[in-house]
């Protein structure tokens, strides 16, 4: 008997016609789910001592076994093991190769388990460990955009770098760079906050719950749960080998992340326009065009923005997967892998990507600083004004709508209106109140909790650095 | 001045031009966002009673502007108020009302606020209160399943209840339908989970956060959060207004949620054909047919099944919205509320629906019973029983299949063997051994953790029963 | 008996127990499909006068269903309908006000149809003219598009403006702004034909698919398939109750289109902030901020780009609630409408408010002029005047390459190099050949078909307006 | 220099520091877009030969190029190509091969292109090539369908299989299977008429459109339309090389057909389960489980129904992608690919499956036919029989839903009520009546256009043959 006619065996005994080619190349996941040698291996082998322990196997079939696996994942991780198409999958590979190896023996390894509850114990091992380390990805982010916040705090010859805060891309108030930072370091800070929520809560072996009724071998699965770094064992074996949605949870904290930084990359092409002309990105960052040599692209923005997409829609199919299917394990949840790895995959090296970017980058700041005085965004200034003096506060707004109007018709700027221009608007305005209206008396006024105003973002960044450190 | 007229300088002091009447419409969210009017006369109050303690405003100022926002408020209530399209959204609604009623001095209101803070903090009010309803109701339907799980370990004439479990659909193992209930439980205690991790971290009061750099009044921000119930101020004032994860958090948990209502829906539907048989669902959950009236629909479970999608489309719709968008505020940011309400509401009643249906509905334990000893579902118990005497546990499975293959081909159950048959395909089977192949001995021996087994199965209930108590 | 119980008996022959009342209110789609009213009544008037014309009805039954449809027609259209959420559906509401109206002969109109079908007809009619409507519309916006093509080649005194060509919003090339408007009308086109193509496929009939599998009455589907204006009846009793591909492909369509339309409301946004200054957009069109005064918002823009959201969400939506439905129609697909609504009146609204706003927008003509020069936009010019000269394009690259990194380092455009450092570079190149690099002849040489040269963008300018007439 | 410094230089000429590793491989689209090669090369092979009749190139650059570039082709279809990822993407890796292997020359074939209309004509290519199959695979596919349904026309000992048809699960009225076939076929010819419409709409070359503004050189774009088999070339350079819609249009008509066939997955699913029992799998195209030795699980059907997931999933992921993206390329477009192909594998493969799989399939029309009697499903009938008769249809139905009632309550069928209960119900009933209500009748009454009745699906069939052949 060939060794393929003896692997399709494995579950073939019933089966009078071999199974179609098409069929066999639909069903193989052993291109994609391979990446899972490693947890299998890990898997099996808790699984094999706990055997040993409760004395289904005799000590020598433990260290047989183990042994093999170990030898197997040895070539796994050297590049010489063999992944056989015919073998369909990861597990059905790795235990054919140990009963190559190690003979009929190998067969006890599959006691009081099955491949339902084993691929979701691989599947459950590498999410976890892939949300684990999106967390830390996220973290350290977190902490480049701190010290960046920290670093532009004095970067402008010992000043603050002004930016232009905007409200539908139009210049609104003068912020600080190091404000806008922060911003998505608070964004940064709750995505990593749900990707430890969601490793707290998958943080559940499903091995031992067998096909989906548990099994009638004496097996410890608070022992392999311990042995393999799990909190606990799933409470209920059907849905333990039948739910995906520590995939899901999984998939949609990295499509919120990606969210958002789909919106520090669209920032960070607009802000490294000529246009804009903010912000330039390090060469070794950035790539040329092959008929335009002057160009300058943005292209790690440009494919962290798109890249978006390949996680949304990795989450929108696996949703569409799950919906509608009956209990337990059903082969349609054999699509629950690819979109995961993609998106670990896509999250991580997007957050690597960042990290080394942002602070090679370098702002201008007379450019920034310069935007954010034009569009009189400093007008709610003197509109507060007013309303500290008692005006109404829509009454201030009108007032200021008008002189704004007037300056905008005229082509100046709200501190360019002449005294009596101000005075006709309002008796409590002059040309010295309009004088003030500079962007950093407006940032150094916005001193309320969360605000822009520089010792405010100095206690933040101070806040973030403790927070980061503890 | 007419009030329409005024109500368009609240912006429109420098416009020469009256907005188009499409833009008019295009614009306006009072058909939407007037749900959110407590919200935001509870953050208007919470805004002025602070106003006035920290002595921005005086006291018969904030007198006046509190009473006048608390009669709106009834009027509200009642269904008195007058909502108007061309006053654009909710707050624009509440404001010139205010006006209306108490004069200028509501101008005073919006001191220190902008539009983008009080929108951010009307929302964040409703989606925290969403959210921990669903929780709850979450919560109330799992005390639902846990309570038929309990029920069901004797309503058949003092024993369990007896199901199929499936795998691929096929009939794989017998279960207990309490099992199958506790199932239910698992993932509905992990969707209560994300619900209340949702909360705690969208916990964060963006009032005062103003246009997005904060504001140069001394306003106290720890009070408002306070006063609104809120755990904390938002550390960042362009997070604060820019941000909306909080919401794709909820809809992914809702997603979530609704994922698995899903599949309750489609086995609720399965089990209550003909065909199946297993369940017969209460006249006050079904319909009927216009023109087959011996039909009893399984409406509600199809619509809940159906509605999954609308809930995964409102989460896909505002991933979308949030893609690319720079900060700080962006109009776009406005299509963030009916996704919300809708998916909130599904849920909501989906929830409710199931938790009054359950317990109406009738599992005819007969026909469950009957269903479960087919498909040879004791085949892995005679495997097991191989392999317990020392048979590699692939021989056993190969011994078992060629059985199987064998009664099958003649129509016959595994326990109709001749003693003939079973001892040819391997010495250490009888007849004995196969009459012992019920479906009362496979549940019973299921007893690893989490398993099938009745004992087993009646600890889960104690232990859930304790937690939800605690 | 009351009018409800009453009702309630159109399928509740057998039941002996009455709906729940969440149950009522989760099956109730009277809210949202009441705006199949003209359809329902339409497919009804076509029904019955069929069923005249086949003998199944007398004449007199026939006029007086007929009458009494028309009646409730008219009071429809004047709002005077009392929709009733206890007659679940438009249909009940029709019928039952029928039946109030004219009696129990009311019941006949029922004859030979099944509410499966019916709801089928009216939802295909929605679809269908939906679809038509969108055709049109897009339509329109393409022929302003073309027009503002037109116009905008003569508009800069007699001369054709010229924008900036970006890819990676780096400035590539000049181009002309009628060509950036011819862009869009092509994929306005490509929309067209999508909705168009949508419509022909789906101009089928439903009705007389009965419940699912045709109907022993002689009915003449040809008949009420012509009345309607459907092409021809379906051809499958069992696709024509249960298929909703045409829905899907109307989404598609639509979705497309917003996509095309958020790429457009991207742009709009771009070129209307300070940093860009391109394009200033109408008042009628814009909005201001509540808190500064001189914010002049690209709202309509913003709410495109975001309602994007809405459109994919809705396509999403449905697939889901397709996928993996057994035939022929189960309750999920009521839940096909809402989407199809909700998309269909954002489309239709989007695409309006797109063809007021352009033609009374104003582009800055000396604003994307300088900005075409900026960035060495004609550097590909010269590589391709040194490759006609024989140089291979690679090296030419190099040598301009080189060039650009001069003029960039030292502050300067091209043109400014002196007649040492162009030789010196290359000993084909000038001072001369370097002054040559306007935007002017840059835009004048790309007479390829499909560029950007004067007289091709107003040879495709023709070539569409001859298109749109014809 | 080496070769790959070398490389770097196609756009690096500026450029003072080396891309970073990390982004060299964010930026590599070489381990997918190399499935692009054989269209690269076509694109190129075409692009020269009209480089050499419009007199660009001479004739031998011509011919060592074509040379070149066919030797690569060789070598890539033999698998002897080195494909290198520092080299980027499949279009640099040609290029720099044929470089390697014809030396400097090879830089002439960049002339008038860019590498932004050399990934538009390829991907177009690609996806109007994969278009077109997909539009012959869902014919094949429904040729199979009408096949069987011919088949199983007499199938039943000479006899039509009679199957229950369905709503809401519930059965509903005794169909045709060949009826059932029928409907798929009609939504694969819908899915089958959508992918050739948008054939037809993307058949336009874009080579030519150079970098986004076409380009001074006097090239020939309808020649190489035509020469690669396009109808003509696209008319504006911006819309050439930033437009995707074409593969969204692609992406959407492969969700609609997934759609379909998770419809007839799920019944197919169901059709073979214990429970339902009408329909066997053939042995190759289905596959057994590692411990429960008994079980055929119909694997094909459950992975067709969880892959409209990834489908729906990529359609998704492209959309968000496009959204919001400024003209006219965008890096982000670079990932337009991958859900391509992956939904080309996923589509063809399942159609595949499908057309294998159907004809191997046996429909056990004993179980078919007494479950379609099951259920009062002729309960129609007699309501139809009354209002023949003159009853009006309200009343005749609840008359019928009396008898259904009573049947019910008393476990019998419709034909088993007495004579007096029947004419109690109604003077026109009698138990003649009542034993007249068989399957056969109920089917062969229902002749109305596209019903079930034997003579009706017979024309069906011959009329989708004649069409099929023609």
């Amino acid at each position: 008997m060939t060794n393929q006619a003896q692997d399709r065996k494995l579950w073939g005994g019933r089966f009078a016609e071999a199974t179609a080619d098409l069929v066999e190349q639909y069903n193989a996941s052993v291109p994609f789910d391979q990446r899972l040698a490693e947890q299998d291996i890990r898997g099996s082998l808790a699984h094999v001592a706990m055997l040993g322990q409760v004395g289904i196997l005799a000590a020598d079939e433990v260290a047989q076994i183990s042994e093999g696996l170990q030898a197997i994942l040895t070539d796994i991780r050297a590049g010489h093991f063999e992944w056989r198409l015919d073998r369909e999958d990861v597990h059905m590979n790795v235990e054919a190769a140990l009963r190559d190896r190690i003979g009929p023996v190998a067969g006890k390894l599959h006691t009081a388990r099955s491949r339902n509850d084993q691929v979701a114990v691989d599947f459950r091992l590498f999410v976890k460990e892939a949300t684990l380390q999106l967390a830390d990805l996220t973290r350290q982010l977190r902490s480049v955009m701190v010290q960046e916040a920290q670093r532009h705090l004095t970067s402008d010859q010992g000043q603050p770098v002004i930016l232009p805060g905007y409200t539908h891309l139009q210049v609104a108030q003068p912020i600080l760079l190091s404000h806008w930072f922060l911003a998505y370091a608070e964004m940064l800070k709750r995505d990593e906050g749900r990707f430890r929520d969601a490793a707290a809560r998958m943080d559940e072996s499903p091995l031992g719950s067998a096909a989906l009724a548990g099994t009638p071998w004496p097996i410890d699965r608070h022992a392999t749960a311990a042995a393999l770094g799990f909190a606990r064992p799933t409470a209920n074996s059907l849905d333990g080998v039948g739910s995906r949605d520590f995939a899901l949870e999984f998939l949609s904290a990295c499509s919120i992340l990606m969210a958002h930084l789909s919106r520090l990359s669209e920032e960070t092409v607009l802000y490294s326009t000529f246009e804009f002309g903010f912000l330039t990105l390090p060469d070794s960052h950035t790539t040329g065009s092959s008929i335009m040599p002057q160009k300058k692209n943005p292209d790690v923005s440009e494919l962290a923005r798109g890249k978006s997409g390949r996680v949304f829609g990795n989450l929108m199919g696996l949703l569409t997967v799950v919906k509608g299917t009956p209990l337990a394990y059903n082969k349609d949840l054999q699509e629950d892998k690819e979109g995961v790895f993609d998106s670990f995959d896509t999250c991580s090296i997007t957050l690597r990507l960042y990290a080394e970017m942002l602070p090679k980058s370098t702002w201008n700041a007379d450019v920034t600083r310069a935007a954010a005085a034009r569009g009189y965004s400093t007008a709610t200034d003197l509109a507060d004004h007013l309303a500290r003096s008692g005006v109404p506060f829509r009454e201030a707004h009108e007032v200021v709508g008008g002189l704004v109007g007037l300056a905008s018709r005229s082509g100046r700027q709200l501190w360019e209106l002449t005294d009596n221009e101000m005075r006709q608007a309002h008796p409590l305005l002059s040309a010295e109140v309009a004088g003030q209206l500079t962007v950093e008396a407006s940032v150094a006024g916005r001193g309320s909790f969360g605000g822009t105003a520089p010792e405010r973002v100095q206690a933040a960044v101070q806040a973030a650095l403790s927070e980061l450190d503890g």
